[in-house]
């Protein structure tokens, strides 16, 4: 198991009976949302009250994700949710992400997250200010 | 069991396991996606593609609903879901809607939408186009 | 404004883009998914981990409910929704449940929940267990 | 583009008002949805009326899935999805699915199916039926 220790950041997601389906598991699609979740909550971690505070003209779209599911989330679970950049490009962001319940790993993923100019949608330079503070983080995160 | 026969518009919605909870049945919230595709396929079945075309100004909001829940559809269920208007108001259209699994009545319900001013938000009278096309398809219906 | 410190419960829910539709608010039917989350805090508040362990033999479906809809929340909007229950019946429990987003109502609903037997799927008596802790909670809130 | 003549299952999907989130597309998370609606889909359409009736003892879940976000659905927008099995493996079947809006191709997946013993929820060989009439389906599709 990684040392989740060194996560840059966790978000917690309690499964109601809305994430669950007929086979008494959590919906495959429902990560996703949670995985989204934690991901603007890291966003707002960082100072950003709301994503169109970063800058006006951006907007963030995922450009690509691969899931593993490894085992199964059902309702009442306490999951744990994480949520690390591992790369800072131009115009993306690399996600690494895992859902956990307890010891347990659900699903590993990872998640590339698009900036694209608001207005004609092609890809755009990440908002200075949010680049900054992400690798200001990740300095802090290895460091501590 | 009513004459569906005289119900003025009926949408088929299959039921997926996305719909469906741990308790093996459809959960309770998504009876109103499939009553929200009923009234929008209605107003497409009136001759307007898309609900902007009928008027730029003008948004629709559900106001308020009541529903009974009487059975439950399961996974893989074929249900039947009726939208008629009851009532054409003067900023507002009451609907009264079912969902049917085979002669078993699931779920009915009474739903206000009402018609705003996209820029204030504020009550508006419905166009007169939408309104002239559900009065027409009223009579034709009392008429058949 | 009714007097919140009265509640008899509050749970908080976060906005998050899945929440949403493409009229920029939250889509009607998701307030429903918030409410429930509520019932089941307050449920889980009473003492009881996990509703099946009320009692195994029994379930809760919601039997009937009508809401109004009166503002809408948006993404990152912080809501509070309660979960009073203003009536014990027998096989039933009646909720008055209300969204609220700062000092502005949103939503309000009456809800009803019944007990089924899990076998037969007929109306059963509510577990005393249950009705207990109910009714004391409710004393205690009028006290204080 | 590839030759969609060539497909071995596509299935009709409209975007409504439940599928889009607040920056005005379908919320990424939905893609899933739609594609497990072709899947289940293709299997009906394999002759399997319910997929608990390929084999009660079997159980079938995602298993891994990469996915590309290309271009946006919208509100209203009419989709096309797509099911071809790529590969029938001793445990599982591989998918090769995409979303179409028009000439548009919006995501393209691939999903690992895996088939699990319900009772203990291991790996579990596809039941024969199953994997008979895909490879039978597999060799119609090349004759035609």
């Amino acid at each position: 198991m990684p040392d989740r220790e060194t996560e840059l950041f966790q978000w917690p997601v309690r499964v109601y009976i809305e994430d669950t389906d007929a086979g008494g598991i959590v919906f495959y699609a429902n990560y996703l949302r949670f995985m989204e979740r934690a991901r603007t909550e890291f966003i707002r971690d960082l100072g950003f009250p709301r994503i169109e505070t970063v800058d006006e003209s951006a907007m963030f779209v995922v450009h690509s994700l691969n899931i593993r599911y490894l085992s199964s989330a059902c309702l009442d679970d306490e999951l744990m949710v994480t949520a690390n950049v591992v790369k800072v490009g131009k115009t993306y962001l690399d996600f690494e992400q895992q859902v956990w319940c307890g010891e347990r790993l659900l699903t590993d993923a990872q998640v590339r997250v698009a900036c694209l100019n608001r207005l004609n949608r092609r890809p755009s330079a990440l908002p200075d200010s949010l680049s900054h503070r992400i690798r200001a983080r990740l300095r802090e995160s290895k460091i501590s």
